[in-house]
């Protein structure tokens, strides 16, 4: 039995859900369906998500509504019609459009949840009717009936012990299932919204409930590669790459796959297969927890940009015991968390994203550093990327770090920074922003296309 | 005005304090002399400050000490004797042993301290006897007397600010002063020596107070070396070297000059001068605040081993928000200080200095990190070796850690960790210990022996 998750590009008009049909029929496997909110057509193109926030926020602000509840039933009005699917389910959409702006006994994030989640759930409604409609035995499941029951507020939202419990009975389902992504409810019935791009973790979730065979996540893109297509020239398409790989290529940059999504079929070690809706066909990326096919000691080479630096230095700095328990702290009380923490002998860099500071917030973290701390300097840098090289086994790779840092050298970019030595799959150099596209083609030269001689 | 200071076996027999006369009267600048406990006179000999020790131990256990105190007293009366000084400093310091182990309202610690600085102040007493004999008029100095005023317990021992305010007299003295180092007095008058090495800091304090031009510093070798010439053959002399390489080099292995004693002299930015009491004509090492001569990027490197590691991996630790706080504050709880935190998404390590651990801390430490951070995994990891290459403006130097890694991993070797970032003046490399000295001699070729075709 295989769960397909169908994003929000898969899912945006009525000739992207014709392709779902195709691929559901070619595969009677393909049980349960899990759908996005329907997404861009065009880079113009607005998500139904994003106009449910911004109809949330205006019902919140008591502002008039009307326009907006009209753009977003026209979008699914023009999906119904384009896929002969009858006007009810229009007015069922309409109706619980209207019922979800009218609760108002809710918090405000509860109220925002509840209306984000109106694409994915109207947008199942409407594609089980039409897998209906041209033969395809098929089932809304709402997530509150299956039992998707997630942890209440104010944890972050996930999937309880007992959800797992009550999802697995999907498997028995004679109906193709389709099932609404991106929210839970709480015990107490309250609905919840995961992360962005939270449909991910909602298939992950039915994938590790049922026992799937494999979970399929289409997308618009054939595979996951092996750099960034926008900098790198046709970078190699990755046949199997592992959780872990994953997971780090995800987290700097690669935004192909949620990583918060790995971690319910990581546990029950089932079989990711990343997938291109727009051509089936195409084997696609599979995620396993060990890989078979191995080329070389790099999977992937990934970056990200938007890091700061926050230097303290003191004199005698290793001799003080707690001085970097005390700083982290700091960081912890103005809700700051870090990434990486080189050190030397009387000074520590804490690398850290730069959307979570301000002038302000700097300045005050300074100033404590100094006085409570009594550190001689402190002060904050900004403009840095980190440069990721991922691989299972480059642990095993004698001279992978020197071939990395001679390509750095050989842009003539200054390796601000190196952390290697935890992580078994990964290193990362931090680098000053501007050299990122430049490193990441030398990096991919080095590793990708020249012939391997080290490996 | 120069401040000398002579170290332990600069001073451990006539042969060698008749050194120490001949320097001092070639340079009629050298006005303050500051003197250690008579070291080894070869390899098999024992050091008065360890005698010193043994005695004060022997007598809070209420064993019988004079043994000891003859054997103490029988070392001083050999080197007077050569020196043809009077039988009264002997009688003297006979008398001041048994004052010592007599002053019986002493804590244990005060105890031990007032006996170990023994050494010292009767080293000065004899020395300043000496030189007045031969015609050099002296003056020995007791630290209480001039103001050597240092921090009270619990704190570690420092010279206070009111020390350098009363020491800064001791430039007016006409005669030439022979002061004890390794120990000062409380504010309410209690002996209290400094870390182990402490006379060097006795002689970079009175450096400081006397705002003297050059504080010299005498020893058993011509100069520092750019690598341990126990390792590799005949490594560079080094001429100048700043502040920041000596401490980053003295932190990781070399032992000629203790670290903490360049604090005083670095506020003032008073050069040092590290020179051969045996080979005084010699220029020796100048450590100064920058550097005009520069040969390459790197000054010195040298390793350290005795190095674990503490590894700890949770699925999802980068998302949550004070784990590494949380974590070194367990150490902290456990009085281990740490070196360096290489990190992945999920997992960091953490690198200990062995000599804090044992087998019960090592379990208590992981049972808590599993218990109260719900790590999956945490456990130890022992047997590695630090490398630290050192050297100011290697940050400005593209492509260093490339050629260092390589020179590396032409050994073999795989590189365990990387530390580079912070520190403007190194990058540590962490491996395996049995690898150490096949890697030094490798990055010593590297850096010293071809020519510099990148600097």
């Amino acid at each position: 039995m295989k769960v397909s998750k169908f994003g929000g590009t898969s899912v945006a008009s009525a000739e992207q859900i014709n392709k779902i049909a195709s691929i559901v029929k070619a595969d009677p496997s393909r049980k349960i369906i899990v759908v996005s909110a329907p997404g861009k057509r065009s880079n113009e193109d607005i998500k139904i998500t994003d106009l449910l926030i911004n109809l949330a926020e205006q019902a919140l602000e008591q502002k008039d509504t009307i326009a907006l509840q009209n753009q977003i039933i026209a979008r699914y009005k023009m999906i119904a019609e384009e896929l002969f699917v009858g006007r009810e389910i229009v007015e069922s959409i309409s109706n619980d459009l209207s019922r979800r702006l009218e609760d108002t006994h809710l918090t405000k994030d509860q109220f925002i949840d509840q209306l984000k989640a109106a694409g994915e759930d109207n947008n199942a409604k409407l594609i089980a009717a039409y897998f209906n409609n041209i033969g395809l035995p098929a089932q809304y499941m709402n997530p509150k009936e299956a039992g998707l029951i997630v942890t209440d507020f104010p944890q972050p939202t996930q999937a309880t012990e007992e959800a797992y419990n009550k999802l697995s009975e999907l498997q028995h389902s004679e109906k193709i299932i389709v099932f609404p992504g991106f929210f839970g409810f709480t015990k107490s019935g309250l609905l919840r919204t995961f992360n962005r791009g939270g449909s991910d973790i909602t298939g992950s979730i039915l994938a590790a409930a049922v026992n799937a065979s494999v979970y399929e996540n289409f997308t618009d893109v054939d595979c996951v590669f092996s750099a960034n297509p926008k900098v790198v020239n046709s970078p190699m398409e990755i046949e199997e790459i592992t959780y872990r790989e994953m997971r780090e290529l995800s987290y700097a940059g690669f935004s192909v796959f949620h990583d918060e999504a790995l971690m319910p079929v990581y546990k029950e070690q089932i079989p990711v297969n990343i997938k291109n809706t727009n051509n089936p066909l195409a084997a696609g990326t599979f995620i396993v927890a060990e890989r078979k096919k191995n080329k070389g000691p790099i999977t992937g080479i990934t970056a990200d940009s938007g890091f700061s630096t926050l230097y303290v230095s003191k004199y005698l700095m290793n001799r003080e015991l707690g001085f970097g328990r005390k700083l982290l702290q700091i960081l912890e009380e103005e809700y700051i968390s870090y990434e990486h923490t080189p050190s030397g002998l009387d000074d520590i860099s804490i690398i850290i994203r730069s959307h979570q500071l301000n002038k302000e917030k700097e300045e005050r973290i300074v100033q404590r550093i100094v006085n409570e701390l009594e550190a001689e300097e402190a002060y904050f840098r900004h403009g840095f990327s980190m440069i990721v090289l991922v691989g299972e086994g480059m642990n095993n790779s004698t001279g992978l770090a020197a071939r990395a840092a001679t390509a750095i050298s050989r842009t003539g970019a200054n390796i601000e920074m190196i952390n290697q030595g935890s992580s078994e799959v990964s290193i990362v150099f931090g680098v000053l922003q501007e050299k990122e596209h430049v490193i990441l083609r030398e990096l991919y030269d080095e590793f990708f296309s020249k012939v391997n001689v080290y490996s």
